[in-house]
């Protein structure tokens, strides 16, 4: 059994209507909801509002990969907690930063750069696939159409993946590295750019997929 | 000096009025004479019609990088003369295929793939780059934009660039892969995208730059 | 199931004394006989004594990784049959080639390389995992010690792997790039060092637990 | 002009008799003299003796490229100076750390990893490139033959390097990544492992040449 924890924010879930009216329990439950649905995972949740962030030693040892989700707060994660998750991955854990988790601190120390983007508007994008062989695109088309989406745009300052399995298309000639993956340590690190907060991003079927595979990979189970 | 050899199949050059239009020197001396404009180059040009290819033991062992267009007489190359090509890069030659060169032999020898890729239509270009500090990108803006250009789009069936140093967004939510730089043996190979024959691409300042800096790049001097 | 097909040229098991008191029923059985321990993996070989090699249309069709040993015979191979495997591989098969069947032609076609390297002598040898994250890591201990085994040297001429997962330490200050995987086209192909045909390796537990690792990494089921 | 500021902490320096004897005036000098007599060079010194360690804004602005050697009081440099180089890295500046620079704050910082090692004892190293054609490499024979070093041992904790250069084999079947190439954002880092304070390794005319084709490929000029 994986044991995948959700980590959110959990800020606009609770005061943004245009969020709540896509995700009425939350972003992360509605992330948990669909891996739990796989026989081989086991998600729970955790958030900014737990004691510790919902990140204690122990709750980070007994999880085999840690998905997050964070946008307006990132700074309200304190330091030494991302330094705990960044060694964690160090020591064989997955992380799967989503969307605007580039910037949250725990990616960040493990890419050693900027992690900066620009964001041009917002979009029609077609995800494309540049490795299909990888166990990450398994069973996915190429490419995946999202009618709309927070458009992403390099530069995107990160270290080259050591596996770009997606390159995101957008309307405009506008373009992202959007499924990269990285050995770090022991520990894997995929970093996954759909997930816009007002777009049902995380309701659809191929990104719910893309993500489970993506678990399997970065577990080291 | 870097010895620069432009090679092209010479076909549609002497045939097609919208090429010659473009072209009326034909594209290899186009490419030719903004090279030679560099104090550290000098290059001269190679065709089909030249006997083997112009391609001869001599000739390849006193070209530092070979700069390769063809499109349809890919075919016309005899084996061994490809074959020669790819250990002269082995042995370190850089070489530098543009455009419909993605299916040239000595392209598909080094990388051991089918090399192919779809072609959807003609379009807007913006050519991101991805690897600001990498010397083929040195004073390009970000994007580079071209007006109008032959698509190419994904899956382009390639190994993983060991630096991927532009991706080309297309009108229509499309993008390639189109700055690709690799080591092999001693010798060095940058595949870049751009150059439809009957656009003025080889015309464009910027382009012209990226191929004399991937000339620099690729040479061993 | 894993449907691994295990191929060897079958020559020095048939007149090498040294070689039939390591492998009595030849290396190719001694490989498929631990693989069909893992209740995951189904092994068959093939030998270059059947029709067509063993390699088949169909026999290819069905094969999801296929473990390929050869050393004295590789041009006894056919060009259209490697070049058969060598697609084969392009639409998604695994191709582990072991030991010596570096210069085997499936690999130099894959590779785009010559895949030389330099033989110093025979050696004890420390396998180092430098990506202990890897899948085909799992399990093995840091360094794995054989206490002889032919060694190999750099300069291995191949490209750069997508993941080095182990490199070879020989004595007298020696070294080999041991463990190399690369994704090509839909494929995965993971080059192996250890195994000379005189020396007990496949009979080693943790080279037979990384072989079988290789296989589920290398399967795209 | 290749501006080098050749960065040390100058402890064991000053102290250390078996340091005195082979670097009279420091190591920091004994590398700027030789980068010095370069003609497209002009290298200054720096250390942890100076005003907020000699690294000031304006002197980090005019600086192409970094070399840097700790060992003992990676501690005594402050945090906010090592996110200052880190900064100024992915600004477009290159980073050369030596030895044991492996665990500087900066270097550290731009890999997001532990970068920890083992130090199994003294040895002779045979350093052999992997890369043959890498700037890096050119006019070095493979391997180049030390005496004696200080052994460093896998598993080094880094992320895959873009290129890895050089592995350097000590005896008792012992190996490092000795040479290890990354872009980050827009500038380039080059861990180099060669050069224990007590050996005259940094008067080694092969490290001496390697040293300076990495100032040169760090460099953006």
């Amino acid at each position: 059994m994986i044991r995948v924890l959700v980590w959110c924010e959990n800020k606009q879930n609770k005061t943004d209507a245009d969020v709540i009216r896509v995700y009425p329990n939350g972003m992360h439950n509605a992330i948990a909801d669909f891996l739990n649905k796989d026989p081989e995972i086991e998600a729970k949740t955790a958030t900014l509002d737990d004691p510790e962030c919902g990140l204690t030693d122990d709750v980070l040892e007994n999880t085999d990969v840690l998905i997050w989700w964070g946008h307006i707060a990132h700074h309200e994660v304190p330091d030494e907690i991302a330094k705990k998750v960044q060694n964690r991955v160090l020591n064989g854990m997955g992380l799967i930063p989503l969307h605007s988790a580039h910037f949250s601190k725990p990616f960040k120390l493990l890419m050693g750069t900027t992690c900066d983007l620009s964001v041009p508007g917002h979009f029609k994008e077609n995800l494309w696939c540049t490795l299909p062989g990888h166990p990450i695109a398994k069973g996915i088309p190429n490419p995946v159409e999202l009618e709309v989406e927070e458009g992403y745009n390099e530069y995107f300052d990160i270290p080259q993946p050591d596996e770009l399995v997606f390159i995101g298309a957008f309307e405009g000639c506008r373009l992202f590295r959007a499924g990269c993956a990285y050995h770090r340590g022991r520990g894997k690190v995929f970093y996954f750019q759909p997930g816009h907060e007002t777009y049902p991003i995380y309701h659809t079927p191929f990104i719910q997929k893309i993500i489970t595979n993506a678990v399997k990979w970065a577990s080291n189970k």
